[in-house]
């Protein structure tokens, strides 16, 4: 039981990385085969279909991104420097993955959103909670007058989880921290409360 | 000879679709010959490999966007309202896009990055040019003080086009413009000289 607990976790693992590099429907069983070194049968055992595996991949994909992310949070200062650790956050993504091939949330929307109906609707629930984290932070930085906008916290959240995600995606595909130098510095100085 | 030809651009325009829809490595040569209602042969006869007809399809699909974009950007009353057609046109992109799919550009990044390095050779290329682009916008519209910023205008670009492409994902994933219209109406005041 526990093995095989195990061996289940391990596939999860190992296919959330492969799913997250080469997306989820590029990669063939013979893909987790490979990955995991098991046989058709020892995955099949553990998971229903190749759908099973990629909603349980996604789930722990977004569980490890999303503690990476809430461990900067939590680490900061006041609510100014919890909102802010998400800049950091997304600022050391390119050397520091949470796992491999990027923000899972990004990768999936955009492979999902025309041509995977099962997992637009688990990406659309992930960046619900991702958006209110964010607002929340946000609502709590104005409320303690830290920061000084004439944004909700609904927009700023918005703003900066579009942001990043765009500077995210450049920065990787152009090999160069430069996009996501610039979103960072941008994003703090709209917030900033001169003090 | 002709007729080769019209087949041959009509199996580019087809297969730009589906690999902006579904991806290049999802869509096998099954899904092209469904797309474009032709034989194997038929499809091979005018491409190498798959890798060939994916190269022609994305450089077609990056036309067609580019052209569409340039039209808009032409239509600009003067050098302000040429770099916010560049927002006017993001926000445009839901309800009618330039093909299927979303922006290709974007798309192609995502799934090329850590997994088809043939392809995020021409993604990068392309994002170049639109990043050329729109700096170029940026400083007629800064030298014309047509806009009022400190950004320098690569700043303006990268910004422009990091917070356009997320806040794009963003709509398209949750089903609502309300993210491209809060990265739109951030972008115009963030550049709009006042009067």
């Amino acid at each position: 039981m526990t093995k095989g607990t195990d061996t289940r976790e391990k596939i999860i693992e190992q296919a959330a990385t492969l799913f997250n590099t080469k997306g989820y429907s590029a990669s063939s069983i013979n893909d987790v085969m490979e990955a995991t070194g098991l046989k058709k049968g020892g995955i099949y055992n553990h998971f229903e279909s190749k759908d099973d595996l990629a909603c349980k991949a996604f789930d722990y994909a977004v569980k490890i991104a999303g503690e990476k992310l809430l461990s900067r949070v939590e680490a900061g200062d006041n609510a100014k420097g919890r909102l802010f650790a998400v800049i950091d956050h997304f600022q050391s993504l390119p050397d520091n993955p949470a796992l491999p091939g990027g923000c899972p949330l990004m990768n999936t929307a955009i492979e999902s959103d025309d041509a995977y109906p099962l997992m637009q609707k688990k990406v659309q629930k992930a960046f619900d909670r991702f958006q209110q984290l964010v607002e929340k932070l946000a609502a709590e930085a104005i409320e303690q007058k830290q920061i000084d906008t004439d944004l909700k916290p609904e927009e700023i959240s918005i703003l900066m989880i579009s942001t990043l995600e765009g500077a995210l995606m450049l920065s990787k595909v152009q090999n160069t921290s430069v996009p996501l130098k610039i979103a960072g510095e941008h994003l703090r100085k709209l917030l900033n409360k001169g003090g």
